[in-house]
């Protein structure tokens, strides 16, 4: 029963109705923000347990640093503040008043505050307090908070005017440590995206133009939508000393001479979800890949008769203590029933809209012959969809049987991304033809009309005036170089960088 | 090797002292704020985690929403309003601009948005569009967020314009129901507070003044602090219609009948780890509860020669190893070897100051013995504060043993909590005279000048003002009435009602 929208009738709508259909999430009367509801929400925190497991396991500490920059901090470094000076929220007052029945703003503040577009500048500020010398260095923290970036064509997790995040602050010695970290974080960035979330991606570095406000590299993982569109899902920012000088963090080296310090910091949000979503989701609605579902599996009793209810209630009961047990992705498996008081073929159709990795649907019939129903979410319109299982058959594979879903959405995923790389286009003229096309949704196992071009980039800025006015962007430069020389895409001219050409999200 | 300032010395120096010795949190450069540090942060996570399985064990699904609240929405509980307007910040335009090379505020909002001291308007908002048929009913959501609240007199933890906290909001079909919840809720609360922080608390209700702007009830936890004070550790509110009526929350019941819902919230905040310190905390720093230490067990190496390194380390690894296998609360014992480079008798003081449960020291000989050197934190300045041990031994009972290290903090701060509720005072002649004395540090064991007095309370609202004029509070009518009649200690009018009086924090 597919969606009212499909992928292909209307791709940006199909995603509106993916998230409401699987009550992920909605608009709020707050402007340009989002409700991020039990379903969307349960899914970052999977993504959450996962991340923060590996953040910690690269030896970081989670801290926590206040929402409200001083406006002043911002002064401080050039490039930073024009990058966010146009989308920030401002407080310039401490309280109400009740004048003549309205309510207004009041005590004006000495300082206006800026809610956090991202937090370099206030951790740069407690960094010059901590750091006086080399044997503080390196100091590897993260935050898991909420920013703010005032974006006038909100859309859900993609781009709302508050998201959560996790953002992740580093000092150094040295230029090559910093450097290092930004590349050690932008793996885990891509380990957690392919293992956790599914989605693979290309690993590069931003061009020039591209970069972190305030950066000196930018370095990023980008995945591939269904609809041949790049989402960057994740950055990672070489800072160099830009902060350090900005914020005076100094320290006493070991050859006792003071010097500015080197930081890194590196972000994934609430936008992975998004990504998460047109990466898998299809017709029918959500698909979660099983090691981040809220629930891997659902279990749905079916019963008319009242006198029926105990018996398939006490089944379903020791199945699912049974489920408990058994591990999956090295964790204990998640397993709910769904015993709502509403027709059972609804629930399942909820649970499938909302991409659970395995419904079971268990009846009276099923009790008797010690079975289920089993609906594995990546078949559902497949003839293997729908297997009436036996039980203990079910319970003894089914860690192993949800690793192998997530292990196909993967290889899918990873298929659709290399079938649609072009390489064959090298002329600015047969570039320009096939980004005269719109991109649309990608069949599987079809090349789809527009995606990704990996090609040859001068590197000139005045491409980038070419790239507006062509709508698309340069995804990366990916860090697998060929070093072969051929003509710039968008020049002609001699060029050696190989980059990815796409329209992005 | 005590602390510069003991608690008898100057127990709110003091306060400030174990924070800062103990790396927890600092004052920040954003004014009013604090940066919560990794030890402080991490106590908080599992603070969270503890109390979020319960939440979610009762029900309860996690969301987020908007952290951003329009002024208007303010506009409709004019209690809930008037409680907060004086310290709430204001967001007034969504841009900076460079004049002359200073930052200003640019792009003034149509409405501001006001950054949420509570998010009741808010979330009343979205109930108000989920909310259609008493088959939608109950909703039982939570979330973990950051909130502002102006506060002029900051003081880490305790009082801070930004703080972290969860919020429960749910909406039920009737008042019993609503009611049950928010007493369900309080239960929880208790039972986080007295097992997983082993802060005993008194449960009761708040007098009418001190209210939740916009309740009808407002329960809540009390608990004692080592100089006598109260600090309010969790509330829960009974918001009857207030909000349903305000955001127009209605339903249409199974009679087919429009009705308003009602509704409840709940919160504890980071206002926890301010208690555990004043809780726990002794003079050589802080003592972090077994149940939510971020370590429980600290390894640190010993050895002069650089040859013992490699012996003592191994022995070490083995030892680590064997530990994270052994459980204690339900859940894997959390270990940590500090092999920074630095004197091993800082590093054991270091983790004394942060208050971690045990401290293991092992040196050349100990590994030759099969041994350890143990020192339990709570039992620093005793006899038994160092035990050399054997290791297999250790490792078979640690598990346990932290449970009872945890088991004896609630014991004794039960003793302090019991042994210091007067009930013998029952003239307002000597009330006064009681509360004429200043709150002072509480020897253990012994009964302090000033600390709690329950007492009869005659309700009026004059008392609020001798209340105000003495600087004590009513931090709650017990559930435990006794049912008898006696002198209102603050009037001498004939009254019933048992309180307890305290000064608070």
């Amino acid at each position: 029963m597919a969606m009212r929208t499909t992928r292909k009738a209307n791709y940006p709508q199909w995603y509106q109705e993916v998230v409401s259909e699987a009550d992920m999430a909605e608009n709020s009367s707050s402007p340009g923000c989002m409700v991020i509801k039990a379903w969307g929400y349960g899914i970052w925190e999977r993504i959450q347990r996962v991340m923060d497991e590996q953040i910690k396991e690269t030896g970081h500490e989670n801290y926590y640093f206040p929402m409200f920059i001083p406006l002043s901090f911002f002064q401080k470094e050039a490039d930073h503040v024009e990058g966010f000076a146009k989308e920030m929220a401002v407080v310039t007052h401490s309280r109400l008043v009740n004048e003549d029945g309205k309510l207004k703003p009041s005590s004006p503040l000495d300082e206006p505050l800026i809610v956090r577009p991202t937090s370099e500048t206030i951790i740069a500020d407690s960094f010059s307090k901590w750091v006086k010398s080399y044997r503080d260095l390196p100091i590897l923290l993260n935050q898991w908070a909420n920013v703010v970036r005032w974006e006038m064509r909100p859309r859900l997790f993609l781009r709302t005017r508050e998201f959560l995040w996790q953002e992740g602050h580093t000092v150094h010695a040295n230029a090559k440590e910093a450097e290092d970290e930004t590349k050690r974080m932008l793996e885990v960035y891509r380990d957690v995206s392919e293992n956790a979330l599914a989605m693979p991606v290309l690993v590069g570095k931003k061009p020039e133009h591209e970069k972190f406000p305030g950066a000196i590299d930018t370095y990023c993982i980008e995945a591939m939508m269904q609809d041949g569109k790049a989402l960057q899902a994740g950055t990672s920012h070489f800072l160099g000393q830009n902060f350090a000088k900005s914020a005076d963090i100094k320290f006493v080296n070991q050859n006792n001479a003071q010097e500015y310090a080197y930081t890194s910091s590196w972000g994934v949000s609430t936008r992975l979800i998004g990504g998460v979503i047109m990466c898998h989701a299809d017709d029918d609605g959500m698909v979660v890949p099983p090691c981040i579902a809220p629930y891997q599996i659902v279990i749905v009793p079916i019963f008319k008769k009242p006198e029926d209810k105990e018996k398939v209630s006490a089944y379903i009961e020791n199945l699912q203590k049974q489920l408990k047990n058994q591990t999956s992705f090295g964790e204990k498996i998640r397993v709910k029933v769904d015993s709502r008081d509403k027709p059972s073929v609804d629930k399942s159709w909820e649970w499938i809209r909302k991409g659970a990795p395995m419904v079971c649907e268990i009846g009276p019939r099923d009790v008797d012959n010690n079975g289920l129903m089993l609906k594995e979410r990546i078949y559902l319109n497949t003839p293997e969809g729908k297997k009436i299982m036996n039980s203990d058959e079910f319970v003894a594979n089914v860690g192993k049987r949800l690793e192998e879903l997530q292990h196909q959405m993967y290889e899918k995923a990873k298929a659709r991304l290399e079938q649609n790389i072009r390489t064959d286009i090298t002329s600015p003229e047969d570039f320009a033809a096939y980004f005269a096309n719109s991109n649309e949704w990608i069949e599987d196992g079809k090349q789809g009309k527009v995606a990704f071009v990996r090609g040859k980039w001068c590197g000139d800025t005045a491409t980038e005036e070419i790239l507006k006015s062509m709508k698309i962007t340069i995804r990366c430069i990916p860090f697998d170089q060929s070093g072969t020389t051929g003509k710039c895409l968008l020049t002609g001219k001699e060029a050696t960088l190989d980059v990815i050409y796409a329209r992005s999200y």
